[in-house]
């Protein structure tokens, strides 16, 4: 097996070294190219990969996977791309797989190209990036989750399990849709209401000393630091999650919406709010969360 | 000085073994009741208190300063028998104060009873309970609001600050109204966020595979932990703060509401989103929260 990774930070670069840590991989051989080439430097320096290629021409000449691991939109970049000037040095039979946030645009524009293509998402709780900062267990017990395309060939999806498995995770095969749809509500919808409480409350710049940021910010104990430290992660990555799936985004706000205005309803009672049926709904949330 | 505790778990426990620890207060003695009596029974066991009282009246004969450590509908409770029944025990110079997590209703109480009363909130984050777990250093570094009264004498918060400072905690003296409009900010509205979150994403029996939860449930990861960390708390600990400080948190809700709004007008615009308009946002959030 040859495998091309065409960008090498975190991830990319977490597979490798799972890859060349694998005793069913001896004679897998690995090529990776970057837009800076820092990481392949890196990774070819400590024998992770087996070339550090000059361009994605290099990297993808005789691969049989392709592995596209950059944000969403440089994906589809490289996807057009795959389809028309790399097409001469994409082998007939390679398959496309990618590690990106996002499925449905992916695998919409795969199938629109007619791009033999398996989406992925390997997740992994990040907090840094680049190829020196990954680690050979970092998917281990980790879910990957696996994304059928119409123009994947059968057994493709068995392919990219095998390279999942590898690295210790745990693959899920879900539609394109699906996924989009379950990470708005676990992944995305929280990062955005992390950014959504500090606006609300951390934000203001008032006359009023309640809302005064400088009066409140020593009372914020762990429960607000808790409740914000996603609105630390790096402004162009969320942007790019919430702007590649902002419909299944919106959905899982307007959700959200519903809620929290029951809520609101609760606590302005006109005959004042009932603690009871507060501590009902605490402990039924906190039971559908135990049950999981 | 002599302290009566009315009420006496983590908190109460806490701050008796911090003064119990301190070089200034060897000459105090401290007496207290609770409920259940375990607390004070393991308290006189271990010499960290002087009396574990039977009775309310037992407990604060000839103190100085007696420090409710209840629930706030149980201050509400207490301070009514400490004008009525125990008025007659209760030293005529005596100080109440409080530790609850609310104030602007237990201020209202002491007046309008005459009560001379100081309230206090001892900010500090709190997973257990009970007096077995307490510790002397709960408080070390952490802010202890301090709310005056107009019930009052000259000097007495300057004797609950003392109290606090003897604790290791910082005093910062806030108007009650103003202490539950920050607290609803940083505290009970991130709390009901993470209930609402888990009511909206994980709540869900659904024909909709996006929205089983036994399909979301493997694919949460560190974000989604984050944000519902708050939602294992104690339900009844968190129906109290939020149904008796209703009115600032619902004033905080529906700034957070307007937010959110905002955020789904980004999200659903024709064009679709701005990328480039929602990192602006997410930066600007991680920069007020650095700047504090």
């Amino acid at each position: 097996m040859r495998v091309a990774f065409l960008g090498f930070g975190l991830i990319a670069g977490s597979i490798a070294r799972a890859v060349r840590a694998a005793p069913d991989a001896v004679d897998w051989t690995m090529a990776a190219w970057s837009p800076s080439g820092a990481g392949p430097a890196l990774a070819a320096g400590d024998d992770t990969i087996d070339l550090a290629a000059a361009s994605p021409a290099i990297a993808i000449r005789g691969a049989d996977l392709v592995l596209l691991a950059a944000p969403v939109p440089a994906c589809l970049t490289l996807m057009d791309d795959l389809a028309a000037d790399l097409g001469d040095v994409l082998e007939a039979d390679a398959l496309v797989t990618d590690v990106a946030s996002t499925k449905a645009m992916l695998v919409q524009r795969a199938d629109a190209l007619g791009l033999r293509y398996v989406g992925g998402h390997p997740m992994a709780g990040m907090e840094s990036s680049g190829y020196a900062a990954g680690r050979a267990d970092l998917f281990v017990d980790r879910p990957w989750v696996i994304v059928p395309s119409r123009s994947a060939w059968p057994g493709d999806a068995e392919r990219v399990q095998t390279l999942a498995r590898m690295c210790g995770a745990r693959p899920i095969q879900l539609e394109a849709s699906v996924h989009d749809r379950v990470v708005a509500g676990v992944s995305h919808l929280p990062l955005l209401l992390a950014a959504a409480l500090v606006e609300a409350v951390a934000g203001r710049d008032s006359s009023d000393v309640a809302k005064d940021w400088s009066v409140a910010a020593p009372l914020a104990a762990s429960g607000w630091r808790d409740m914000t430290r996603l609105a630390h992660g790096d402004p162009a990555m969320g942007a790019g999650l919430m702007a590649t799936n902002s419909a299944a985004l919106a959905e899982r706000l307007r959700d959200l919406e519903a809620v929290l205005r029951s809520w609101r309803s609760e606590l302005d009672r006109a005959d004042g709010p009932d603690p009871v049926a507060i501590e009902e709904r605490l402990r039924a949330a906190a039971a559908s969360l135990d049950a999981s």
